[in-house]
Order: C-alpha cells, then sequence, then structure tokens
C-alpha cells in the first residue's frame, strides 16, 4: 500500500469545447493543482495544441511540467499503437515519481477522447493507479448554444454520429432519431449536404464551427458550404422536427 | 432601439449535473452579475429546487430577486401552456424592467431543458429580446466520468433515449448505435432489464443515479435493482463492445 499512496494520480480533464469560461470549476482547480500537465499532440490537426491553448490563459503554466505526448493521427494500427504505448509510458513515468498527471481533453474526456485510449495502458502499467476523470462541456452542446438551438425536447431522441463521412450511417440516423449530430464533417461536406437534399432535411440543419471561440461561425444556408474545407472543429446539427 | 438597449438580457444557464464544482467559469460569472435569478419550480419532482441548490453554495443570492417559476409537471396541454405561458410572462416583466435574468437549468440548456421552451414564448412578448445560453456539464457525461466508462471513442455512435419506458425505442437504438444513453429509467427499471436481458446486453449496462453529487451511485448488477424506484435522477450507459 506505501506504494499506492506515493503514486501520482491521474486526471483526464475535460476543458470544454473552446472558450476558457467554459472551463469547469473543478477543471481549473485540477489544472492548478497538478504538477504535470499532459496534452496530446497529434502531428496533422490543430486540436491538441488548442486544448494547451484554452488553458494557458487561465492557470499560471510556470514551473509545471508540460509533457506533450505524441499521438500520431493514422491508421496504421501498429504505428497507433506504438505511440499509444509510449504516452502511457510516459505519463506512468509520472505517477510513478508521485507526481499527479492532469491530461487535458477539448470536450468532454469519455466522449470521443484519447484519454480513455490511454487509462487502460496505463493501467498495465500501474494497476493501483488512482484516475479521475473531470466531465467537460462538449462541442455539440456548445455549438447548440451558439446557434440558439434545442437539440432535444420532451421524448425527442439524438443520436451522436462521428464519421459523418460514413454517409449510409448518417441516413440511417436521420430514419431513426429525432435529432441528429454529425461529427467530423470537414471530410465529406458535399456528400452530407447531397444526402440532406435526398431526405428533404436541407433546410433541418445548421453548421456551426469552432463554437464558443472567437472565429465561432454559424451557417444555416448550408448551401454555401459546398466544396468547402470546414475545418476539423465543425459539426452539423440535424433537428426532423421544426428548426 | 433605445427600448432595446434598456431591455434586460435573458440568460439561460446550465449549471451542470449536480456537483456545483461541475458549473462552468461563464455560469459563475452571469450568475454572480445577474440580478435576477430565475429556476423552475415543478410540483412533484426535486429536480429544480436542486439547480438552486447547486449555485447557492457558489454565489450569494442576498440581493438578487429568486424568481421561482411554477412550471408544472403535467401531460394536460392546457395545463402545460398556461403555466408556460405565465412563466414566461413572468421573465418578459423582468426584462422589461431593465434587469438581466439568469434562467438556471440542469445539464446543458439545450438538451432536454425548460429554457428551450421558454425562449420563444418571451419572444413572443419581447420580439428584440437578447437571450444567450451558457452550455453546461451533461448529466450523462458526469455519469460516464463517474464509472469511468467511455461512452464512445473513434467510429462508435451513440443514441440517447430520454424516456426508457419506451422499451421499443430502446430496443431499436440498441441495435443501431453503439452506445445507448437511457433516460428516465426510474419509470421503466424492471422493464429495462428484461429488454436487455433478451438482447444479452445485461452486462454492458451500467446504472448511474446522482453522477458527481454526494449520494452518486453506481450499480453493475442491474439484477441488484429490480423492484426499486431508482429516482429522478437515474441513466443508463449500455456499451454493446466491452465494458
Amino acid at each position: 500500500m506505501s506504494n499506492v499512496s506515493k503514486t501520482g494520480k491521474l486526471y483526464g480533464v475535460g476543458v470544454g469545447p473552446g472558450d476558457p469560461e467554459l472551463m469547469t470549476l473543478k477543471a481549473l482547480r485540477v489544472l492548478k493543482d497538478a504538477p504535470v500537465i499532459a496534452a496530446p499532440k497529434s502531428s496533422n490537426i490543430d486540436a491538441d495544441s488548442n486544448a494547451l491553448e484554452i488553458i494557458k490563459g487561465s492557470i499560471g503554466v510556470e514551473g509545471k511540467v508540460i509533457l506533450e505526448l505524441g499521438l500520431p493521427m493514422t491508421k496504421d494500427r501498429a504505428v497507433l499503437k506504438a505511440g499509444r504505448d509510449k504516452a502511457a509510458a510516459e505519463l506512468a513515468g509520472m505517477l510513478e515519481k508521485g507526481l499527479d498527471v492532469a491530461f487535458i481533453t477539448l470536450g468532454d474526456p469519455m466522449l470521443y477522447s484519447t484519454f480513455s485510449y490511454l487509462v487502460p495502458l496505463v493501467r498495465e502499467r500501474l494497476p493501483h493507479a488512482r484516475v479521475e476523470a473531470v466531465a467537460g462541456v462538449t462541442s455539440f452542446c456548445a455549438a447548440a448554444s451558439a446557434a440558439m438551438l434545442p437539440l432535444a425536447e420532451g421524448s425527442e431522441s439524438v443520436a451522436i454520429e462521428p464519421c459523418a463521412y460514413k454517409l449510409e450511417d448518417v441516413r440511417r440516423a436521420l430514419k431513426t432519431s429525432d435529432t441528429v449530430i454529425l461529427l467530423k464533417v470537414n471530410k465529406a461536406l458535399d456528400g452530407i449536404i447531397k444526402l440532406l437534399e435526398e431526405e428533404s432535411l436541407l433546410n433541418n440543419a445548421v453548421f456551426v464551427s469552432r463554437a464558443s471561440c472567437s472565429d465561432a461561425e454559424i451557417v444555416t444556408d448550408l448551401k454555401t458550404l459546398k466544396g468547402r474545407d470546414a475545418g476539423y472543429f465543425s459539426l452539423i446539427i440535424v433537428k426532423k422536427g421544426s428548426i
């Protein structure tokens, strides 16, 4: 037990959708107290450095260890696994030194976050590691507030489709749910617009990019988006009821 | 335009799932600044007084107007409409006096919140009213963090079913989504358990009640819940993949 108590605690901290004011009080406290801030760093998107930018204005990072974890964005499973194993080993190394580590993640740590992949790998190395997740505001809640568009009321159901480029999954979700939230729309904007036209839902959709950030964008006429690179932080909310 | 600028601003403030520390910095600021705090108050659940309890520990409410809005929980449409119209008139009255109003809501103001019903009714009375929603942490994100159960990773889809007592909707969602979040499970716990058994998903489900509160409860053996009144703030997360 003595080793356990000396081991640091790993926190997965949701820092919210972008606006530093949408961090929770708990996130702020944990980030202020933790001697180590870990942030995923992938090669081809700016998502992760973003999480670090969000917190830098709110907490003093001087004197803290900033542990940037190289996590490749690739479909090559061997490369992915090697990256995650290395990241987990680095986290475990800090915890073994008795240091608490706050792993920051955009949005919420339990929804499409790297944190949830890493926890089991850290526990392989430190079975007794204490781990706590600090829930955060999701991108789609921030988008709905920005567009003043209720996601669901009463008995309405909601579907979250993380790969909007899988158009048949999107079509199925549109048939079975009252509201559909499409993530990663940047990869398939023209296809989504065509699909929404086919389903007569083009006027029931709102595009939101970088909700809560100073450069947020809300587009209700989706046809104007055709041919655009919408960026990583964009999503589309489709409501089958009136909008 | 002069009337517009004199009119107060209506905020829908998500105060999160229960733990006052899961309020956002923005929620705290808006609540501290607003001279009027409006809270829905329904007759037969403790949900609304809860929202008021959450904030009372964090902001000084002395000197503020606390506007408790009687909003009946009923299926009688006429009674519902009368209650909402009265609430909207009370909100509009405060705004017309030039007072900013912070309407507090558990979780997020755009997901199953009374706020989204009231905004159009307020705008009927004050077409130029400025309205802003402040996104909050949802109950299901808090539940997932409490249970350390990732809601979704990678390409997994999520369905939110707000009426877990509509068992055929639940069955359909279980077939089409990787993760299903069942709200209002207290009304149909035995039926849900039976359904999950039929679908061979009983061991893939976690029950969470009052996540993030001091009396939070996490139950992984759902059979032990049979015959129980699970309470208003309980939900079940079902993951078709390993749990």
